[in-house]
């Protein structure tokens, strides 16, 4: 696996690759990679001739009192990891040239990006469009793989690379979880032994959310109250955020379950902030 | 000169040059070409393998009370003009088809796009830069080419393309006038006699106030009171909405003139909007 770090070079080797007739494929990641980054590159191995694996904590998408300094950057564990899940490329570059002095340009994805996640983390999903089109522009794939974890985010990106005519497939591939449900993310490294062991709530409580959807409860009050008193189990929550029922396709708040739902919960354990979701087909 | 109107294939025909190691050049252009916009097609034909014109009335850079519905659309004459300029390719997208139900991405180009043209037309630049980026991405050009006359906007995608990293080289080509001096612009068409014959009073108030800071008057406030007197002169001037000195750099207006000065005007004849520039060095 090659490792390059200038965005000028970066270019060089993806216009190489498209000369040659390759399909590029990309996983943009924040670095500190879990078996859930380490899925989404084996499925783009597996998709494309190239597989480039973007690493970069970008500082637009974190919030003044979020976690951008203490994010962990264990880069060479990832590449390590990166190379063994099937990448070929794996592009690092410099804070200063993905935003040099002077940068001022922003992708506002509107309501989707307003609403729900956007409404606890203001600015957040236009960092992310913003940092993601430029990964885009630098690496040119023809395919780029997003967790469901982050089922906004994903919906977003899908909904600018088709807005903007970016001709990419962008493809959302399952949430890994650990043995006991807890959904793999990098932020998981914050909680202690006692964190760790209360965020199991969470998966707990989408299991047992569909299962209660499934038997024909489907209305919005009785999902969001049972949703509620299952997390109040758990002392070690120390302020739940959203937990609740919504579509998939708009992101708003569901009346009642129909074909297809979407279950997303967002809390803090301890100071950590941890997300989820579940799809459910009643 | 081959008409795209689909999206879809102007994407399959700029595969095929790419594939070819053609270097193609893109003159984004709302049609009503005029000699200006010839001329930009006939540098793009000198310095590129393939030439594609992009003609679309973008609705989202014209604000409620503008002239969006009166727009001049001769699309026969237009294509004419493209193709006896070297134009290779004209793409001519339904709107539809740029713009479907539900789009709501934006592009936000910061400070440069709210002072300035962005003061008197709130929203005009998110509007432009959203429209280029997608024809951009459509037209996937090497160079692109844009007139000095809109010079804001020039300065605008520059500062876009390198910040999101387009790899596409922004070329800004100077201004194209009539015998009488006046800044060729599809808009010129909504003058009457009277008020074209007016109009002149614009290119003739950039020239003395180039003369004037020539001749050593380079203070701001000399050369704005300058502007101001020599353009009312004219009583078909219903309204000034700028005109000053400015930095070519940040569009900031300048205190003195140094080793370039930007003067720039926009003002309403009639109901007919107008703008000019002029790069001074002193």
């Amino acid at each position: 696996m090659r490792v390059i770090r200038a965005p000028q070079q970066m270019g060089q080797a993806v216009d190489r690759l498209r000369a040659r007739g390759q399909r590029i494929g990309v996983v943009p990641t924040m670095g500190a990679l879990h078996e859930g980054h380490c899925s989404l590159i084996r499925r783009a191995a597996r998709e494309c001739d190239a597989v480039i694996v973007t690493i970069f904590v970008n500082p637009l998408q974190f919030g003044p009192r979020e976690d951008f300094r203490r994010y962990p950057r264990p880069l060479a564990t990832d590449l390590r990891l990166a190379a063994s899940a099937g990448a070929t490329l794996a592009f690092v570059p410099p804070a200063a040239s993905v935003f040099p002095p002077g940068f001022q340009t922003r992708i506002a994805v509107g309501r989707l990006g307003a609403i729900w996640e956007g409404k606890v983390r203001p600015g957040h999903f236009t960092g992310v469009a913003t940092v993601v089109s430029i990964l885009f522009n630098l690496t040119r794939p023809h395919r780029a793989y997003f967790g469901q974890k982050d089922f906004q985010q994903a919906v977003i990106i899908k909904k600018m690379a088709k807005d903007l005519d970016m001709a990419i497939d962008v493809v959302i591939c399952p949430t890994i979880r650990e043995n006991d449900g807890l959904a793999m993310s990098s932020r998981n490294f914050y909680l202690n032994k006692d964190e760790r062991k209360a965020a199991t709530i969470i998966n707990k409580c989408l299991t047992q959310t569909t299962e209660l959807i499934k038997s024909g409860i489907i209305d919005i009050e009785s999902i969001r109250r049972f949703m509620k008193e299952k997390l109040s189990e758990e002392p070690l929550i120390t302020e739940i955020q959203y937990a609740s029922m919504y579509s998939p396709q708009t992101l708003d708040e569901l009346e009642r379950a129909g074909k297809e739902a979407l279950l997303a919960i967002a809390l803090k354990i301890g100071k950590t902030r941890l997300i989820d979701n579940m799809i459910v087909n009643p």
